[in-house]
């Protein structure tokens, strides 16, 4: 299945299940996903901390598995989730709340948010 | 915005402006970003043929920029683009068309995915 001799870290794509929104991107190894896919609630390899992160350890805004899916070349993770609260430190449901323009950066709010998601 | 000299490669989630699914990950250098914005069509930085490679060249599968995102880290894109054709070299819609249980994978029908995905 995935070759984690070849990739120590794969990228991890979250998405609400329901919804369908981008919620994060983080890494898991080896470690991380067994324990993802045995538990039943997401797990990382965290780069900056150098270990294994529980998603809600400190905040409880867990994220339980609903389904596991891994793309054709078996290098990168994609898994629908249930989310408690929300994905991002910042408070917001997705991680993904700056659009770029061709000169800015903008800040949507969470209406508008849901407003580019789902219009 | 973006710190390439940081960064000099990073992961990119390809969503489906209208329908939300997940259709491939891929990797942009700033070059590739920078052809992305300025033409309206995906370029990705290819770890495979070391180079700058526009979606669709041979496939003409292109992939159209409806709107581009940067997360709160400022590591991660997202862009939801118009996919031309299908975004696998499979002929999959998507390229997260293998779901994991337990013990084995299951390859999904174009239909079962979209049962997955939209039910």
């Amino acid at each position: 299945m995935i070759d984690w001799k070849k990739n120590e870290l794969l990228p991890v794509i979250i998405q609400d299940y329901k919804n369908k929104m981008v919620l994060m991107l983080a890494y898991m190894n080896e470690e991380a996903y067994n324990l993802t896919k045995e538990t039943g609630y997401v797990h990382y390899f965290s780069r900056s901390k150098n270990r294994i992160w529980k998603k809600g350890e400190v905040s409880k805004h867990f994220q339980e598995v609903k389904e596991i899916f891994i793309d054709c070349d078996q290098d990168t993770i994609l898994i629908f989730i249930k989310q408690n609260g929300v994905a991002c430190h910042t408070g917001y449901e997705s991680c993904f709340f700056k659009s770029i323009t061709k000169d800015e950066i903008i800040f949507k709010t969470k209406l508008d948010l849901s407003k580019t998601y789902f219009h």
